[in-house]
């Protein structure tokens, strides 16, 4: 019934204003080229959009969102489509805005220690530029060497070293933005904090439903003057993770703090076999120890002290880069290494408090066994960050469903330790109908006002972050599904 | 005519619903008492309340906004009233929400670092309650012995230490918060980042205009290891300000970093004589360093090493607390010492980037000699957060409006060279008018969209923040005070 009332779109005059406005190879519409789009990294929701366009100016994407609005049509920003949650999912009938024409680096001011950027710049290119003046970008999501600034600002982004640097809003200063009617402004500065609302804070993380930021100024920081990896290996996961809690207790904040699991272990030796992690050890701790070489110095004699205190079986440190290349590398092909294993994996994103570790990841344990799929456990554990990697074949009929139910079991059991659904990856298409465990109707209802403000229309990433009652499953009553239905229809 | 035509509001029946919801004690209306709430710290601008009310719970200060809210008058809350922007100054026939009974540390969970507080909680509180255990809540505004929590949350406060580590938001987890509706909600959490808008973010720094916090959870540090003073004195503004600079490009980032000049200096010594600071000295750095004692140690030498080599005279250093102390004791008392030069004195605040320094020190004295008035120099020279101390005698007719004209010339100057109207104080009452010169038009639109979804009665604190045009001088232009008058008649 509904199919049949929809209207259809006539995108004849839609495609001639945008190639007006963006020239004829700033407009996508073949059905075989928008394939490439159907999807971001969350490749089990996808959706084709009616059409792509490839602004470069800040200019052009206000023209953009503005021939939207006037035709009624949604539309999606998307940087480098690398996102864990589908926060880059096109919806029906809609228009992607896709970044990846605006890569330009517009400025960097080493003395104030900031560069201005456009959303389409890949994350490491912001290190690459500043590094050989002793400088760098801290946030670093394993997906960095592809993934675009403007897509970490839409997710807020973290990283192994979000535990002692923070995660990307810590590291914006201001924005140009292009609100979802096409106007233009400009929120925070080029000073860490500015008067009035902080609009950059609510900003970032708001996964596309408020805007899209066309100019971005960064934070960048001085590298560190010494950097020391150190690697401990663990017969049980109670051991590393005491030894995590009490690290942050003695008052060290290490640059990052990761913990693998046997089966990572054993699957990044498979794979990329750096032979320094040992295959019989329960679970590995790496921890990235910067700052002044006396610092350095100092802080990993303590760290290596509190891990055999906690039962450690061997300590491992390197402080060149070539070893400490060796001793990330298995855990940077951690994902990878996953995909050997099974023809296919899902990985969760939850936060814990630290002091659970060691409960929560008995239970996943449980749950593991329960719904009988093997979990991968790879995490930021310093910041209680947990990424579980759930095996399983998505060719067999069926199996997607239960490994997203058990993803959803893991979520339910952070919120319930007083953790939260997502770390770094976003709420995006994936997640939203968790957040009714996180938050109150009124929270919720609260939030949905500055994107009722912000974005009255709803044509800006519609879908996203807030669970619906449609796409929840929530509306078994029939009676929802034809209010909701209704709402869409007129 | 406005006055005349103005509605009386009958008070009598409102007192006895607050009466009802807070108690008999719980409401002060005679004038007598009332006086104390004209003002806050900046005593410059008067209105007495009509009503103060003290609430005990988050469940009374709900009361309390509902109640306002049937009978359509204004509320402002206020925590220990020494904010020096006119944040809680009361509007006419408004109710002040004072939150002094409100001073409970309701929780204190060590394990993850934080604790839960009231709003009327002091600042030093917190850290009195934890550092028996090692820790400490980082933001550290002057007046810290008094203000409250609550205050800092509506201020964003700052203080000597959030250079390194950051001003209130930094360190705000979650918040209670009743809405200017009266409805109770939770925003953020107990962990860093929670999914959704970030609206513990915006809400930080919002001046009372969207609500009152009355359950907050701060995040406390583990105290350092060492911790060292340093003081260097100069025979130049620029010699200090060039060492200031080679500090934070050296990628030191000290735990403070304050300016004095000579005005400052031998008004402290004159009042609270440390004989620690050199009389002759054109200005000193007072840094404060801490880490661990290797750390401390290295960083010592290097600091010291880049202020003699900017021309330093002198390099006294304090490990042990007492001599610490005594170090710091002059920057503490500088603002009551200038009080000591003059009848009265205007405090200024305002963030520049740092490699303004010079220039903008220079430009202030220009400005000094323009306008016949001593300005003292006091400030956080790391963050480039100056408070210029203007010097008068308010008895004398005419001078306070000399005197903020003064101050307004050098908010200008900070916006002229890339900075803000506002490091640490505030926008309140005072600063309003100054916000077209730091924001577009569409910045400030959209900011007020935020205000105007949050407060669409304008209920809370009206008048703050935002410029109006009958408050700001622009309506010369009588058709526009017309306008403005028939919008709040009706």
């Amino acid at each position: 019934m509904l199919t049949q009332n929809k209207k259809q779109i006539d995108w004849k005059p839609i495609i001639k204003k945008f190639e007006a406005a963006l020239g004829k190879n700033g407009v996508v519409k073949t059905r075989e080229e928008l394939i490439t789009y159907e999807c971001d990294g969350l490749t089990s929701y996808r959706q084709r959009p009616a059409l792509v366009v490839l602004p470069r100016t800040t200019e052009q994407v206000a023209a953009a969102v503005k021939i939207c609005n006037q035709y009624s049509v949604p539309f999606i920003a998307r940087g480098s489509g690398t996102g864990l949650s589908g926060g880059a999912l096109p919806s029906e009938d809609s228009v992607l805005i896709v970044t990846s024409l605006m890569r330009q680096i517009l400025k960097i001011d080493l003395e104030n220690q900031q560069a201005i950027v456009q959303p389409g710049v890949i994350n490491s290119w912001v290190t690459q530029a500043v590094s050989g003046a002793g400088f760098y970008y801290a946030p670093d999501p394993s997906s960095q060497i592809i993934c675009s600034i403007g897509g970490n600002i839409a997710e807020n982004s973290g990283g192994v070293h979000c535990l002692k640097y923070g995660v990307t809003t810590n590291h914006v200063l201001g924005l140009k933005l292009v609100l979802p009617d096409g106007e233009i402004v400009d929120v925070g500065g080029q000073i860490p904090e500015t008067p009035g609302y902080d609009l950059t804070g609510v900003f970032v993380g708001s996964e596309g439903t408020l805007g899209i930021a066309t100019e971005i100024t960064l934070r960048i920081l001085k590298s560190a003057e010494s950097i020391c990896v150190l690697l401990a290996d663990f017969t049980s996961v109670e051991a590393a993770a005491a030894s995590v809690s009490d690290i942050i207790s003695a008052g060290i904040i290490p640059g990052g703090m990761e913990m693998m699991d046997n089966i990572s272990i054993n699957a990044v030796e498979d794979v990329v076999a750096t032979n320094c992690y040992p295959r019989d050890a329960t679970a590995i701790l790496l921890v990235e120890i910067d700052g002044l070489e006396v610092e350095v110095a100092v802080n990993k004699q303590r760290i290596a002290e509190i891990c055999l205190k906690n039962g450690a079986r061997n300590i491992t440190t390197a402080n060149d880069l070539e070893t400490r290349l060796k001793l990330w590398k298995g855990r940077k092909a951690a994902f990878a290494a996953a995909g050997h294993l099974s023809p296919d994996y899902y990985v969760q994103d939850g936060v814990i408090p630290r002091t659970q570790l060691p409960y929560v990841l008995q239970e996943i344990e449980s749950l593991s066994q329960k719904y009988g799929y093997t979990i991968a456990n790879v995490f930021h554990a310093g910041d209680g960050n947990l990424h579980p990697l759930i095996l399983f074949d998505n060719s067999v009929s069926g199996e997607l469903e239960k490994v997203e139910e058990l993803g959803g079991e893991i979520l339910k059991l952070c919120v319930k330790v007083g953790g939260s659904i997502s770390g770094e990856h976003g709420i995006g298409a994936d997640k939203k109908c968790y957040m009714p465990d996180m938050f109150s109707e009124a929270d919720l209802e609260t939030m949905q006002w500055v994107r009722q403000v912000f974005n009255p229309q709803g044509l800006a990433n519609p879908g996203k972050i807030f669970p619906t009652p449609r796409t929840c499953g929530e509306a078994a009553n029939a009676a929802n599904i034809k209010q909701f239905a209704g709402v869409e229809k007129f």
